[in-house]
């Protein structure tokens, strides 16, 4: 089953919103069986809705419309649909007592405006909005569904969730699709694609992999499409168990797993603490984990040391090793993280140091390069890395890579 | 001029990620008067982006792509697109320099996959990515220019700064525009809009304003369209004094500015050194403060006490404080910001001590109460704020109002 989204209003082409609805309701159109096949946005003009509408029918079974229906007058959406449709406006009993009582509500008179929001289609279901005043309207015409809502985000969602999933699971018979994502950190793209390359050649031809990368991460994405639920989901058990044989080392977590929240939740069931020491990241480490609802019970603090002295004065670090090694050094890390892991007097600490730029660089140190050690109390492991040489980008990544060598220790330990 | 934006990629579709390059797309090419007529988002097959193609140079003069150009099978963009203008893929030697660059920087071995990112269709220009190894490629086919672009957003913004505004402008002889942004904080987009209303209204029809608040922020844009380039400019100049004049103790900055690039401003200014002592910001001020390049010239370093133990041991707050009126009170963030202030010997301080949710709030303390101080050698200031009750804006709102609080500071003295 197809359909397509029609994302309606100047707000969105000029860019002054960002369309959350369409990802919101992709997802759930996917968790239902029914896949999106194009997307579109246009202008509140009746001219573009129309032609929208037109192209749409050629590709989907299922036209689902958001914005459009506010009481104002560079709304449209409705004439339009009335006019597409060769129906007219007539007004719906229950729409006005809803939106009267609204009004009645927040204690403000009631203009025209409002009261037109009560006007819909003739030939239209209304879908109750239960909570705005627009309604939200189904059209079954020559076997094709057209389903319009409000642009507002959770007005939509409301409408969506209480009328529509269950209207389109008896409407048309769904066949089973199931998404998984991985998550992948610390490998490339073209590098992971070449360590499961025979695995994804292999893939039976209803079973799609995506590649979705971002800032020191890979995520895998698997969709399959088959009549069959259960046939699929046992196929797509053996695919993931393969990838974990092949890839397990760099598998940190499934679908909207983080490296902060899989390294708290490992933390929280050994019942160990955890502190940091940053250089180059500046309190981006910290921020990472303390983003993490609940971090408190795991997280004590850091001790963020931009300057050399407080290096020496707070963690500890010994100033022969910045007089001769530096601060961006296997030793200087070493002794930072073991500085504030026993200061701070925690199981666990992660420490960076590093060049981020876009100044400090220099032959032997270029911009980008990066110490990161992990200490707990029977070992310290410290790595060096090249971030490239974007500001920005180190810090992410070289949070990123401390989080994932402290998950390695937590799960050898 | 129109233009229409085609974003490619199943993951859009999906819903797995949320189209932010579409928006940003639309603001830039409004501010250079080109209007964005559609939008489309299609899936990673050759006969969608054809059709979208063919649909799209109905509409618009200007065709922007972005997404499927990654080393991946999955990506079909570039072909597609020598394929749809009848040209061929041929090897560039530049881009295959610079790729071999980035891998040899990055010490990392070079795989086929990773050399196709240098094959191009015959007929475009390479718009060089500075930021990865995906080329932009610009085509200028039958009147109309086709532009592809990669779809990590800041590769995608990098291309389009960097090569495609130009272009553009040169390409199709554009009017004069000229855009102002004004930078406020710690005042609402209502409070805002009512002290400035008979300003708004005796403006100019060729000047535009636009209210963009963001977390904390509001940024107001002036756009203004003109023949002639000086008497836009003079009228522009005279409107900005105005509003100097009328809010001027909310202007933090203009353009691009950020609280953290202006109080690293003020502090290399005066020779100062700044520390922070972060309880439920987390980190996160001292990223905001460390994310500008030199800030290692006046930002020596903080101390994140998430443990009271922390406050106690490392900031020298009281353990009477914590016992009697809490770490959520004006008495520990000024003892935090003064402890911090001193042991890392620097002329000020900032610090926050808050309930960022979603536990641990009471009805004395709801969540999304925030103690914020701050301290110099002469006073310590401390004020409290509600919030509200999501833990990533109180995160956001706390460390944008710490450093509103000092910047005023650092005026003052």
């Amino acid at each position: 089953m197809k359909a397509e989204i029609i994302t309606i209003g100047d707000e969105i082409l000029i860019g002054q919103i960002i369309d959350t609805n369409s990802s919101w309701l992709g997802q759930e159109l996917g968790k239902m069986g029914i896949s999106v096949v194009h997307r579109a946005s246009v202008s509140d003009q009746q001219l573009h809705i129309k032609q929208a509408l037109n192209d749409a029918t050629k590709r989907a079974d299922i036209i689902i419309m958001t914005g459009g229906l506010g009481p104002t007058k560079d709304d449209v959406t409705k004439h339009t649909l009335a006019n597409y449709f060769g129906s007219e406006l007539i007004l719906n009993d229950e729409v006005l007592e809803w939106v009267s009582k609204i009004f009645r509500m927040r204690k403000l008179p009631m203009i025209d405006s409002n009261r037109n929001q009560a006007m819909v289609p003739a030939n239209c279901d209304v879908l109750f909005n239960s909570s705005g005043t627009a309604p939200g309207m189904w059209f079954d015409v020559d076997g094709k569904i057209f389903i319009s809502m409000p642009g507002v985000p959770f007005e939509m969602k409301a409408i969506f969730e209480e009328h529509c999933v269950m209207r389109l699971q008896k409407r048309f018979n769904l066949p089973a699709i199931i998404h998984r994502t991985i998550q992948t950190c610390s490998i490339g793209e073209s590098f992971l694609a070449k360590k499961i390359e025979d695995l994804e050649n292999n893939l039976p031809k209803h079973i799609k992999l995506a590649y979705l990368p971002n800032v020191g991460q890979v995520r895998l994405r698997f969709s399959g499409y088959h009549s069959n639920q259960e046939i699929l989901k046992a196929e797509m058990d053996t695919i993931i168990a393969n990838l974990y044989e092949r890839i397990g080392e760099y598998i940190f977590g499934e679908e909207d797993d983080s490296l902060q929240k899989v390294v708290g939740i490992l933390l929280k069931g050994k019942e160990k603490t955890l502190a940091t020491a940053e250089s180059c990241t500046g309190g981006y480490l910290a921020h990472l984990i303390t983003s993490v609802p609940g971090s408190s019970n795991y997280y004590q603090g850091s001790v963020i040391s931009y300057a050399n002295e407080i290096k020496i004065n707070e963690l500890n670090v010994s100033p022969e090793t910045l007089k001769t090694v530096g601060a961006v050094s296997e030793d200087c890390v070493k002794q930072m993280a073991e500085g504030v892991r026993k200061k701070l007097n925690t199981d666990y600490a992660i420490s960076t140091s590093g060049i981020a730029g876009p100044d400090g660089g220099s032959a032997e140190k270029p911009i980008g390069t990066v110490w990161i050690a992990v200490s707990s109390k029977t070992q310290t492991i410290a790595q060096q890395f090249n971030m490239g040489d974007n500001r920005e980008r180190t810090i992410h990544r070289t949070a990123l890579q401390g989080l994932d060598m402290l998950r390695k220790m937590l799960l050898e330990e």
